[in-house]
C-alpha cells in the first residue's frame, strides 16, 4: 500500500535491486506535453551508480523505456509506465544476507513485517528503488517548465561530515550544481568533500552530510491547509527518501532559539506585489507558498554498507559479524541531489494541478 | 482536499476559529472499542486554551460531543464524529485584520490561493483547528492501548528559547510531563521556561522551542517501504501543526556529521529477541519500526501573534503597521504537547491497522 | 473506511439514524460559491418523512446547520460541515430487534461484520444516513449551477410495481416531478402509483419501481478512461443507496438483444458541433461524456420493512416472526428521487473538477 | 487519474492497445503467496484473441513478464508489476481514424477530453487495456485461494442477442464454462450462440448478451456501510469494462415489479448457521456479504466495431463514412467472461484485506 505518492500528479513505483527491473506508472499527467525518454534519461543518468569515482561502481546503463502514455512525442493524458532493467545485479555478493541481517539496514524489519525478504539485494530499500521516482520526477519537471516557465528547482550539497559549503539559494543554478561529482556549488568545499569521501572510502568508512533546495518562482497559492500543507508534503516526500534522519524548511530547527520579533518575515510591496521583506518561513505560510523562494534542508545519515566488519545476528538469532563486500557509495549525498530534485518536482507539480482544481 | 489524514484509520477535520464550531469524523475505527466523551475531553482540557498562566485566555470550556459511531459506550465501527462549538469567538478584536495581513500567518496565502478568507480570526489555520485532531487523537489511544497494551506514546517539551531539558527517553512518563504547566520533565528546566515566556509575553513578544516524543513497545513491523515510511508519514503528521519547522528522527540531523561506523546500530540478541545495542535509527530502519524506542522532535517557531507593532501591508497593497489585540499564546509549546501525542496516536493507529491487514 | 466518496468534491457522511444527528463534511469545494442553510434545506424538505401521505409519518423537521467552511454567504474553500440533529427517535419501537433480524435488512450482516450494532433503528443502514449525501448533493448543484450554467438534473420516477410512466427526458422538468407526491411526472400514471402505494400499505406491504435520471447540458469529456468511467461511478454512486439493486445507462439491458448496426449511435454535424444522431450511449463513449443528454435507471426493491409477520431468527439462533412496527415508507421511490439527484449531483461535480485540473 | 482499482488490494492499469505494452502494477497484495507466471498466463489465455473461431483473429501470445515482487515463487509484499509487450499492433489498419471517428467508439471523447489520441486503435479504450485488470485479477484469484479456501467466483453467458441459457448457479463450475468457445454452460443455448455470432460476422454485424456471475462461499461480513457497499463496488467494477451498459444484483430489475411480502428472504437456522430460505438479495444486505450465493449481472452492448459501412464524421467537422477493416469480435461476451471472473476477484480479495484490519 506505499508505492504511491501524490494525488492528482499521482506516481506507482515498483521493482526490486533485484529482479526484472524497476520503473513507474504516472496516472495524472496533463495531455499535449511534450516528451521523450530522454528527457527521462537526462535524470537517471544524475543519478546511476558509476558516475563517477565517488559512487558505487555498479555498472547499470540505466535505460529508460517509455511503454505507454506518449504518443508522437506527446503525453496522451493516460498513464506513463516507464520501465529501466536490471542488467548488473550480482546475488552472489548478497549470499551472507540470506542468514545475516546487515546493521541499519532493513534486512531484520522487512523479515519482521513480511515474514520474506528478497535478501539478494536491498529489496525495495536499495537506491535502485529511486530510479522511479527519479524517472518521474523527470516527467513533473517537463509539466512544470511548460505550465509555469518561471519555476526553478534547484537541490545542493551543503554538508559532507564535517565539510560545509557556501551557497547563495537566491542564485545558485543546476549548471553549478553539476559542475562537480559531489554536487556542492561551492567549489572550495567541493574539493574538501571529495577528499573526505575517498578517504571514507579507503578506510572502509561512509560519511553522512545536508542537502539544500531551493525552488524559485512558485508563484502564492501552492499548497493546503491542515494536512497537507506544502511543507508537510515536502517533509514526507523527503523522509521517504532512503537513508534521510531530518527536515526543515525555511528558519528551521534554528527558529526554535528565536523570538516573534526576530522571526516573523514583514510585508511589503515590491514592484507592486505583496512580498515579505525576510524569509523566515522559507516561502510557506500556514502551509500555502507565499511567493517567497521555497527553501528546506534535508539530512542523511552516512550509508549503512561500510567495508568494516561489524556485529550483526541471524534470523536464527545467532550473533555473529558481517562486513559488506557489494558494491556501495560511501556518501550517498551526490547521488541523492537528483532524488531531492525529483521529490521536490513531484509535491510541486501535484499541488499545480490541485490548485488548478478549484481555481 | 487537505482535510483528511491517514488510510484506514481516516480522520477528516472541519472548522474554523469563527463559526459554528470545530470537530472531526473518524472513519475506519474498530468496532467494540470502549469510548466516551470523557477519554476526548481528558486530552481537550490539556490541549485547550485558559488551562494556565502560560496560554491564551481565550475562555473556552471546549466541551466535546460524540455525535455518531458509538453505542452503549462502545464504538459501532460507523464513522465516530466529534463537535466541539465555538463559543467565546470575538470578531470584533480581528477588524484590523479584514484588511491588513498580519506577518508570518496564513492571512496573506488564504488569500491569495482562495480569494476570500475569514478574516474574524485565523480560520483554518488558527490553533483552534487542532481541536480535531486531539480529539482524534483520543480515539487513537483509545485503539492502541486496547489493541497493544504495552505501547506508551509520551511527547514533552526540551527546548524553550535558549533553554534545554535533560530528559531520559526511556523513562519519562505522561504523568512527570503533566507535573508543571509547561510540559517539560525537567523541573528545573521547566521553571526556567515558564519565566522565559512569561517574560516574553511582557515584553510583547514570543518564544519557539523543541518537542520531543517517544514510543515505546511498538512492536516490529509497523510503517512501509518506499512513500509510507513511518518516518515520512510521522514528519507530514509533524509538518501538518501549525507553527512547525522541522522534524528529525533518531539521530536527526546530527547523523549528518557521523561515519557510518559511528552510527550503525549493531544487532544483538536479547532476551531472545533481535535488538540492536545502540538506537541512533530511533526506531525505525528502511521506514519500518525495528521494536526499539521510536524517538523524534518537532522544531517550533515563536508565534507569530506579538503585541509589537510590525510592519506589513493591506489588501489593497497599502503599507502599514499591527499590533495583535487578541487573545494568544507567548509560546505555543506547552498546547502543542498533546497535539504531537494526537499526531503521532494517528500515526501509529493506522500503520497498526495496515499491518493487521496483511498478517 | 466507506464514508467518504469523491475524488476532488469529497464528501465523508457521519451518522445513524439514533444517537446525536447525522450530516456531512464536504471538502474540496471550490471557494467564493453562494451557499446558506436555504440551499440545503429546500433539497431536505424534498426527502424528508412525513412531506405527504405515500411516505413514513417519522416528524423529523430535518433542520440543517451549516457548521463551517461559508462566511458571509460564500464559500470558503475549506471544508463545509453541515449538521442535522436526530429528534423524532423512538428506541422502543426497535425493542424486538434487539434480539431478531429484520429479513432483508442490514440487521444480520452488521452483526456479522462489526460484533455489535445499534438496534434502536436502522443505524447507518437506515434511509436517514442519506440526508448527508442530499445536503452534499445540493451544495455539489450549487457550485454546477454557478460553473455550468446550462447543465440540469432531473431524476424522475417511471416505474412502481406494474405501473409504467411514459416520460419524455428530452423536455422534463423538476417542476414537473414535484407536481405529486410520487414524483412521476406522468400524471395519468402518477395517479395509479398514488393508489398502489396506498393499497399496499393498506395492506402491510411495499412496493418497488424505478427511476431514471437525465442529466441535460454537460460538456463532452468529463469522466476518464478505465476505472473512473462516468458511468461507472455513477453505477457506484446509485448502488450505494439503499435499497438499490440494478442499474443501466443510456441502452442498458436492452443493448444485450441488440445488433451493432442497430446500436451504435452515428455522428453528424449539428449547429456545428459533433452530435450523435441516437443516443443509445446514454450520453457517455468509453466512459467519458459526449455532450449528448447522459440518461440512467435504478432499479428499487420494495421496501423491507412491512408490518405483516415475517420468519426470521434471533441472534441466540432461535427462529422466530416479526412484524414491523416501527414508521415507514411502503414505497422509497417518492424519497429516493432527491437521493438520485444528489448522488448524479456529486458524480458530476467531481468529475467536472477532476477535468479542470489536467485541461 | 482514473487507473487505479481497489482501496487495500490495489492496482494500477497502464498501456494503450499500441505503444510497449500493457500491463499493472498491484500494490498491497499480502506477502508469502504462491505466485509465477503460469498462474496469470492461464487466465490472459482466456481473454486473449485468437483462442477461437468466435473472436478477434489478432495474433498475441500475450506472454506475461513478473518483473517485480516475487522472490523464489512467493510474493514479498512489495509491489508486483506485470508487463505484456504489444506485438501484432498494426497501426495501418487504424489510418482512417486519425480524421473519423468511429461511431459508439472513444474517438471522439478522448479527442475532447484531451485534445489528443493515439489514433492507431482504441488506445486506452481498447480491449487490450484489460490485460492489465485480468492479470490482477489472476493474482487476486490466487490470494482468494489460499486465504479462503472455499471461496468460487464464475462467470458465464446467460444470453447472446436472443438467445437464453438456463444455468444452476448454485451447481455451475468453472470447467463447465470452459467447455465450449462461448463460454455458456448450457451446451445447446451455447451451440445456437455460436450460429449466432458466426451469422453475425458474416454479415458484416456484431451482437450484445448478458454475463452472469455467482460467488460462492464468502464468509458474512464482506463489504460495508454506505458508499463502499459490496453491490456498489461490483456494478463500478462492471460498469469499468468496456462495452458494458448495466449491471443488476439478486433479483436486479425484476424487484421494481415485486411487493415486500414476495420479496424479502425469511432467516432460518441451518446446521447451526443464519441463513436465509430464499436468495433475492443476492448474497449482500445493507451493502455486506450474509453468507448466501453472491449473484449479479451484467448487460453487455454490441461490438461497436462492425464492417458495414456507417455515417460518421471528422475532427475537421466533415461528414463521412467509415466501415471497419481492423480484427475485431464480433460479440465480446465470451472473452468478457474472464474480464467479469478478474473484477469480481478484485473486488472480492479487497474487501477480504479490508475485513481483516478491523477484525
Amino acid at each position: 500500500m506505499s508505492s504511491s505518492f501524490g494525488r492528482l500528479f499521482r506516481i506507482t513505483t515498483f521493482g526490486e535491486s533485484h529482479g526484472g527491473g524497476v520503473g513507474v506508472v504516472i496516472d495524472g499527467c496533463p495531455p499535449r506535453i511534450s516528451l521523450g525518454e530522454a528527457d527521462i534519461q537526462h535524470e537517471l543518468d544524475r543519478r546511476r551508480p558509476g558516475q563517477s569515482a565517488l559512487v558505487s561502481a555498479r555498472q547499470e546503463a540505466d535505460r529508460c523505456e517509455i511503454l505507454s502514455g506518449v504518443f508522437e512525442g506527446e503525453t496522451l493524458g493516460t498513464p506513463i509506465a516507464i520501465l529501466v532493467r536490471n542488467l548488473d545485479a550480482r546475488p552472489e555478493a548478497y549470499r551472507e544476507m540470506k542468514e545475516a541481517f546487515r546493521p541499519s539496514h532493513a534486512d531484520f524489519t522487512y523479515q519482521a513485517k513480511y515474514g520474506i525478504r528478497n535478501w539478494q539485494g536491498g529489496g525495495r530499500a536499495a537506491a535502485r528503488e529511486t530510479i522511479g521516482r527519479v524517472a518521474a520526477g523527470a516527467v513533473a519537471q517537463k509539466v512544470l517548465a511548460i505550465l509555469f516557465p518561471g519555476l526553478e528547482i534547484v537541490a545542493y550539497v551543503t554538508h559532507v561530515y564535517d565539510i560545509a559549503a557556501t551557497v547563495d539559494s537566491r542564485a545558485v543554478t543546476r549548471e553549478r550544481v553539476e559542475a562537480n561529482p559531489v554536487r556542492c556549488p561551492d567549489e572550495i568545499a567541493a574539493q574538501k568533500m571529495m577528499q573526505a569521501i575517498e578517504q571514507a572510502r579507503a578506510g572502509g568508512d561512509s560519511l553522512g552530510g545536508v542537502i539544500e533546495c531551493v525552488i524559485r518562482g512558485a508563484p502564492p497559492g501552492w499548497g493546503e491547509p491542515v494536512f497537507d500543507k506544502l511543507e508537510a508534503d515536502l517533509a514526507k516526500a523527503m523522509l521517504s527518501l532512503p537513508a534521510t534522519k531530518g527536515f526543515e524548511i525555511g528558519s528551521g530547527f534554528g527558529a526554535a532559539a528565536m523570538k516573534g520579533s526576530e522571526h516573523n518575515d514583514p510585508f511589503e510591496i515590491r514592484k507592486d506585489e505583496v512580498r515579505t521583506a525576510t524569509n523566515r518561513s522559507g516561502g510557506v505560510q500556514g502551509g500555502i507558498s507565499n511567493g517567497e523562494n521555497i527553501i528546506f534542508r534535508v539530512a542523511f545519515k552516512p550509508t549503512a554498507t561500510i567495508a568494516r566488519e561489524q556485529k550483526t545476528v541471524t534470523a536464527a538469532k545467532k550473533e555473529t559479524t558481517l562486513a559488506a563486500r557489494g558494491r556501495h557509495d560511501p556518501c550517498v549525498l551526490p547521488r541523492a541531489v537528483p532524488m531531492v530534485d525529483a521529490m521536490a518536482s513531484l509535491v510541486l507539480c501535484d499541488h499545480a494541478l490541485r490548485q488548478r482544481s478549484i481555481s
